[in-house]
């Protein structure tokens, strides 16, 4: 039986921290120091040797404040009146009653009516990508996805008392759950078998017979925390008099050694196959006649011999292996998936978004800066930006134009000049430092400004003053 | 420089060998034979253990009429006449003058008289899939198949005196060149570098200039055989006062071991991450700072554990390479490229395609017989059926339904029930045995006759005698 | 009730009508002396005026041999052994039983041994395409489609003794019932009702008791023929002692005026809306208020205004209709939908399907004839070729290059440059008159020349002697 | 040559206007008044019988701040900080010098930042859809479509001083100018030739030296209205001084006679081909051989026939036009093309949108209110809403739930069961009357109650009073 730590914690009020965090200088730190306040009291290092994919942890604050100004219902409930929520898209409507599980989502736009209706009569409500509506949702897991360096996701859930509205199940996440508002009652179990440990996918819903016991059992009130690997089963259900609200955090879909594997195996056997004249040499005669499920029960040297030369070959493979530019791919995908960084008012005023120049008095009113080869710059993020190769040449790729909606853009790149790649690998490599255009190592200062403009213009960068 | 092995030889007339062939029992051994045929006085098995896939060998014969019979410039203008011959699909004309290499198809059918045409003003024909107008060709090749374990194929080419149809080139087969008629003057090349020894495609067409001086440099006469494997580059050209017709039989397309680990690899990753929890396991939380490309110039002790994760889990993969199941893939594929068998009269009579019972006298005449346990059957060829998992299920493919245009009949298959896969086996690794129909290890004789009643209708196995 | 005219006929043997036939000069005249043998006694001219379209007659001539030679079960016999007839394409097994009608198609290849299993054990035969197997079919479908100017289609029953294959039903098309072998058992009901009439669509199976008395109810024996109109309800059944063969001959399928109307009637919107503009005037402002379903019971002068407008439009119509265009793209499909003409051996010799020219001893032989001015030449068939508008260009489509298997040739036609157009009126309105090519009205002999090599090799004009 | 009326006018401030029409009971009525607003002080039954459709008129008002309040260049600075406007798709940076009309869009996000960039430099800025960024375009494009009856559209000029952004070419659309701010050389040309009087699609971009003499030159300054119907030639550019603003208000897109007949005409014949058996019978067997273009020259009195008989049914299809589901048709494309209303705070309190009920102090605050018979309710505009047959079937059709943004939204529609059609004619006739649920015709009370919780779900109708 997994062992489960139960500590309690406490920490800092939200609005404040974030403040704080937007004075810290670089990104990478920033996600580090709302990571520790999101786990606190563990420490971050001890949480990632000793509970990161292998057990839940349980932290209980007796401080409903704790997570205040993350989301609450009242905010949920503007949503619903001032955006366009769809059913299905933005919103389920679910129950889990009596062993069933329902969803009830109308087609077309959730208003709170309706909503409020399906409520009342026991439903409960899953916002899917807060994200989108809520600034402090998107901040914090646009921090938090650079903790991860695989996408934050979150889904936001509000369940009327004494009701349940989802069948136990395990995901192939790792999941943060966050109370917000109210309690819930919770249960947590072992995953049931070897094969289903860290799963590459989400489970059906489960019968409570197949589930067996839960190895933690807890009531989450506002300010209390419940972290558990993907693969553990769960189930959570309001008590009679209470209902509750959580945000789950989520991260690591779709981010395993054997992900990254899919990626490198195909291409080393492609390149071993140009470069290796032993993997292009034909398969033998009558390979036919021994091999294959016909001729499986066959006791035979030539099995034995042919199976011999697939494992050398296989061997072989890793000295082929495109790790960096296997690596590459899924950084483009994680490019992707990222949130646009959320900027302060300081970087708006420093970067394309906020930039001075605007209509005013019948005309552009333009105070004539530009970027010069003395403007101080750097990229707006840590991870904002990459390098990645595609064959022969370098795409830029980046973060800055991708929507709060997961996926609504197109993923965002340019091609980087052989000439502009040192630039652009000693302005990344120099973060969180600003450094002047002039020392961007380009053959000429009108390429040094034209990098730099291109940059600005696609808001990868910004200055240390407003221009 | 690669030497090359120059001998004369002699064998048998080709209709009478063929009518000697039909007699063989087995259709492998038949294959051997056949292929012995072609490639007389060079023993077979010195041939693939000395020459196939390594170097050219030449054999000159001073026997016009060696291959007589195999095909003629009668037959192209018999098949011209008679058959659908499209242009573009069936047959190129081609040009090759000072350097410059033109296709000259128009659209439509062709007919001798724009044909010849074409070739009086000095054009090469293609014909590209003889074996459907050819019996013999058709013959030739189907036996051939089963030698190679792999698709043999045949173009004919037809050259008008003085001229060259084609650029210099290597191809992605290996080529047995069969003169037919007239005389033709080759030139064979090295492959140009080790990339290009045994390559996965066939190249452009070069240029005179790039490809250095030819390592064997013949006239063919009528009855000779030239052969060289993929890679080696090659070109022909008639002589002033001789046309040239010849053949060119391949095969080994597209069969090295490289081809088979394109499905080896994939599911071995595939059930490596389903079986072993160290391929479901997350990669490091911080990977994408100090790996790709971007930081591939970086001193990092982080990245060499990262290579070695790598290196150990793709070692690991060969403990869970699904070889049968790829070689099932492979043989699947292989039995679609199949020609169909072409049958005897004694096998005709014997098989569904000639089975008694027909319309005579306004009515259906049956003289009553039908499979019983007592009936004895085999299946038509060693290779003309095959049974494969596809996953949980087991699938008989087979070659009988096959056309003799290439994939214009999509695969056939169909499933065996698991009660029958035992005497499926038992009737494929009889061959060439008959056996009778009762001892068919089926529960039942209804099971056995019902089987052998749907393998007959199939066309896949065959009644010792005469139903 | 529909009065039945009951006539008895004799004619002519069919190879030697049809050996007859070859020898008339146009094939528009054979055409109708093949049809008028088709429904001998009965004249054509009063065919046409008091039968076609109008109501069922039946010949009965006590001949068993008048139609013999056109197809015959042994001949069905030979085509299921020596081509590849595909159930579901090519054949249909069906039964009719106790009211219920069933298809029994397996899949794949339709081999003696089974259909003959199928026959035996009561099932129907339904031959799709006969004309691509059987040559005299074809031959006589491609004379009679100049006759109808529509396709002209066949199937062929065969239908074992005691039986029946099919429900009562309708088609869409005007069916020619010519019974070959043995009898059988016809009954023909009136359209149900006048909706049902010349139907553009065939009907579903019917029940018994839906179709009312049958009009016409006859025992027809090999040499009758049955003619009904499109709409009459049949069903034919098979005595207990004999068997029937019969082929039913068709035409006229969606070739009504209301067909041709669906590519004049937009057409000439279209231009009406480019010439005319008061079909480009705006609709009224408020128009949606009192027109349209919802306000469809309101009285509203403005209502009655509309509608004389959209009349009048309507009217106007008639003067932009394209007549000739819209004929020429039903002239398109007929042309797309033809049988290939079946050539005499003279017109073999005189044609590039058997042109001269050959190989012969090692090389082309050529005599050197070639077309010139002073050739004589014409179109193969009176409507194997037609010139249409295609917009602004004009195309010749020809029927030569298509296949005796409906449509698995794209339409054939290629565009005929300005200056050629009359020199292609006036071949094509010449014939059956061989003309010098000389007397083509081109620019220049060259012209000449060139356009009757081009139409000579498209097989669209034979020369009155080989070239 | 055209004559140009030239007027003088004045009017109302727009954001009182807008307040007071608010308060006109009738949407249609709002239309109205709206659009005599904008075309002030022509009156619009003269304008509409005089000028629409038929000349360009001018009115010049002296007064800049006549159309105060619609949109300005501050707006636009606003909408390009604050929402995401993509170049190509919102907006389209454009130049036209020395008579070249290029286009300059980048991909992406349009900033502020590059758009003033590219407006000093002399381009000029066109936003396609500023009804998706602006509530007031929004309100008064909303409200004009129910003048149109047809799709009201908008796009946005800024143009810098002394340049031109759009070379001389006509348009589609009936266009109102308005112009906002600063000045704008106008001149206005004839349609070329009758076939350009009321074009169906607009002009490529034209040469000076195509377009002759304008019939209206003028500088149209703030306050300022420039009418001309589709197909009259225009082109603006700026004086050296001052930069112009305005917006083109169009509507009348594809919405004329012949946009009807393309949908009655089709339907017609098809009825006539169902009802009508001349229309089904057969054409004539020879009418190949005199009709179509290759016998267009011929003299034949069949041609004359067949000409008469294609007149006589053509106007017979006026007998089967099904002109009110042709109408219906047109009505669902107009309801798809048009803007949402835009509510009033009002109308939000007693609509689906804005209704009582939500989360407040820990739960679903409700005061019990429900939807009774004793309720009063009406549709939300006259046309937001409308009953269309579908065959046998009848959808209402509704406008409150389609996008900002053109066609964002699918067509919105929901079946009406038979026994509803009456009460929902009676809701849309009643309309601007609120009547009581109770008095809906329905069968039972329980059945008018779900119908009105229905509608008021789905934002098509509202209550007298909030619930």
């Amino acid at each position: 039986v997994q062992e489960v730590e139960c500590v309690n914690g406490d920490g800092k009020d939200l609005s404040a921290l974030l403040a704080d965090l937007a004075k810290v200088n670089n990104s990478r730190e920033r996600a580090s120091k709302l990571f520790q306040w999101l786990i606190n009291p563990i420490p971050a290092k001890s949480f990632f040797r000793e509970t990161w994919e292998k057990k839940p942890v349980l932290v209980q604050r007796k401080n409903p404040n704790y997570y205040k100004g993350l989301f609450s219902t009242a905010e949920f409930d503007r949503i619903l009146r001032e955006e366009d929520v769809q059913y299905g898209v933005n919103l389920d409507v679910t129950s889990y009653t009596n062993g069933t599980r329902e969803t009830h989502n109308p087609p077309g736009r959730a208003l709170p009516f309706t909503v409020w209706n399906f409520y009342k009569s026991g439903c409960s409500l899953r916002m899917l990508n807060p994200q989108a509506f809520s600034s402090t949702v998107w901040n914090v897991l646009s921090i938090l996805q650079e903790q991860f360096g695989s996408m934050a996701g979150a889904n936001i859930y509000l369940t009327p008392p004494g009701t349940q509205g989802f069948a136990p199940h395990y995901d192939d996440i790792e999941a943060f759950v966050v109370q917000l508002e109210g309690k819930k009652h919770w249960r947590v179990y072992n995953p049931r078998t070897e094969d289903e440990v860290l799963p590459m996918l989400s489970s059906s819903n489960f019968d409570q017979a197949e589930i067996g016991k839960p190895i933690l059992e807890v009531v989450l009130e506002a300010g209390d925390l419940l972290y558990f690997p993907r693969g553990f089963i769960h189930q959570g259900d309001c008590l009679p008099e209470v209902h509750s609200l959580h945000i789950t955090i989520s991260s690591y879909q779709k981010n395993s050694w054997g992900d990254l594997l899919q990626r490198v195996v195909p291409a080393a056997l492609e390149i071993a196959m140009e470069e290796d004249v032993e993997f292009r040499q034909g398969l033998p005669l009558d390979y036919l006649t021994y091999m294959g499920v016909q001729n499986s029960d066959k006791d035979d040297p030539r099995r034995t011999k042919f199976f011999i030369q697939i494992e050398t070959l296989m061997k072989k493979l890793t000295n082929y292996a495109p790790v960096d530019a296997a690596v590459d791919q899924k950084a483009r995908d994680f490019l992707h998936d990222c949130l646009p960084p959320m900027l302060t008012t300081e970087e708006l005023a420093s970067s394309v978004k906020g930039a001075w120049r605007r209509w005013e008095r019948g005309q552009v009113m333009d105070d004539g800066a530009r970027i010069s080869t003395k403007t101080r710059v750097r990229v707006l993020r840590a991870g904002c930006a990459r390098l990645c190769s595609d064959g022969d040449v370098v795409h830029l790729y980046y973060t800055t134009d991708n929507s709060r909606v997961y996926h609504k853009e197109e993923p965002k790149s340019f091609e980087i000049d052989a000439e502009h790649t040192d630039a652009m690998e000693f302005l990344i490599h120099s973060y969180p430092k600003f450094v002047t255009v002039g020392s961007l190592p380009c053959d000429s200062a009108e390429d040094k400004v034209a990098l730099a403009e291109l940059l600005f213009e696609k808001g990868i960068i910004h200055t240390e003053e407003p221009l």
